[in-house]
């Protein structure tokens, strides 16, 4: 796959770097950014951003870079949907469906499956492409997000089995059959059909059989979305009857914003690099 | 000093907040960003920041927080110009005039003296203002900047003896009488004549005889600033012949970005602490 190097910056013992490439899956062309420790290791995590989000949020204010490059960390920060002029856009513009807001699912509703399809660009276009171009080791990937993106996380690694060696999430969106931001998004993706949207539901992931082995999940007590959007409740209860790990920490005081992520991102950090065989203090 | 709090979040130990309040030096309202650790010591670093920037930038890219919450240390990040319906802008929009760009000096020339009084506003009314507010310790206050910020940070250290006790830059502007960005930012706020402009060049003032025991400033050899904005050899050989303490660092492979400030902000939260009394490891 052609990467084309748009900017690439020096940052703590690595390179910071966002990329274009043609994406087939979304028939646009797409940029992500890519952290690359000098001490890399092979091993890497995938981090899928919130609504509105493009691969620069999390790149420049979550701060997972410094240890990152400690524990030789790589990581992957893709776009939140298809971009371009022939991409279409919510009617009303609204923030939470269309441009920034792919949900990390195949659409199959017109006009929206020419170009959303996140999880097909993600899983088997960005990748495998970016295991190749980084030397990266497919057995030791793991898979991280915050909201919108924990949405993503959790169901991309639920989906996919064995794709995914660790797997934690911020505030993650967990029933989006069960709230306000999912249904509008399931339904305007995925048509009106809710049987069709199990397979985009952690939730229901779980309740029909997908397992991870475990999970870290921070939420903070004061995110104005933690009861009607993210549903958290729902996940703990599911993970219980399924007897996945769950690892849920609600932090008191902190809101749904990137200063959350920032003050909890090592903790992730070192939860993946722990799961993915690399050395952690 | 009325501050109005206009958002609020917990992030690590301790909470970032930003302000709004109404400033008599700049005849504006004015926003700023304060972080005050749980663990609040009463020392503060004043970070400045660069063009086109506002409270804004340090405050989510820089990872500043993380460190000033296990040392106990406030950081309080105001904006670099006047702005609002009234004030006056480059006339052609320039990112380097005018709005984003007040250079913290206080103009002497038409139409911009009437707002753009970013010394005053910073030195008389924000730091007292903060002082009183936060309950900070007047004698334990350090100064730092970014950039044009690092110009700030370096002229109001030098021109206002006994406001800061620690002072540290990111690749400052030392010589703004000889470069580019300044020769434009004094003729426009001072006027042509340069003898006046000796006061707002922190090499000119070393030159007059001003003094500071000694400062930390790390500069990247790929800053594409370096040689023609920058002038980090003029400021090596004022400090030198003024016996000035400097200790310069020069980052091989690092850029103008905040990439950078990422990279070595917890050094210079560190070299403040410790010249402000408060324990490090």
């Amino acid at each position: 796959m052609a990467f084309d190097e748009i900017s690439s910056n020096r940052m703590f013992g690595g390179v910071q770097s966002v990329y274009r490439h043609d994406s087939s899956a979304t028939s646009t062309a797409m940029e992500f950014a890519v952290y690359r420790p000098d001490s890399a290791t092979g091993a890497a995590v995938v981090f899928l951003s919130g609504l509105t989000c493009t691969w620069e949020n999390f790149t420049v204010k979550a701060g997972a870079q410094r240890m990152a490059s400690e524990l030789g960390l790589t990581i992957i920060a893709p776009d939140t949907s298809p971009r371009g002029g022939s991409v279409p856009d919510d009617p009303g513009g609204a923030y939470d469906f269309g441009l920034g807001a792919g949900f990390y699912v195949d659409a199959t509703q017109a006009p929206w499956s020419a170009n959303y399809r996140m999880r097909s660009y993600v899983l088997s276009e960005l990748l495998p492409g970016c295991i190749e171009e980084f030397d990266l080791d497919a057995s030791r990937i793991g898979i991280s997000g915050h909201s919108m993106g924990g949405h993503g996380a959790l169901t991309l690694a639920l989906g996919a089995p064995g794709t995914f060696a660790s797997v934690s999430a911020f505030a993650p969106i967990c029933a989006p059959s069960q709230c306000p931001w999912g249904e509008k998004a399931l339904a305007g993706y995925l048509g009106d059909d809710r049987s069709g949207w199990r397979g985009s539901d952690a939730v229901a992931l779980i309740e029909d059989g997908a397992r991870l082995s475990e999970v870290l999940v921070d939420v903070g007590l004061d995110d104005a979305f933690l009861a009607e959007q993210l549903r958290i409740d729902l996940l703990e209860s599911a993970c219980s009857d399924a007897d996945i790990g769950l690892t849920l920490r609600r932090q008191a005081g902190f809101d749904h914003s990137y200063y959350t992520i920032a003050t909890f991102i090592d903790d992730h950090m070192n939860w993946h690099a722990q799961r993915l065989g690399l050395r952690t203090e």
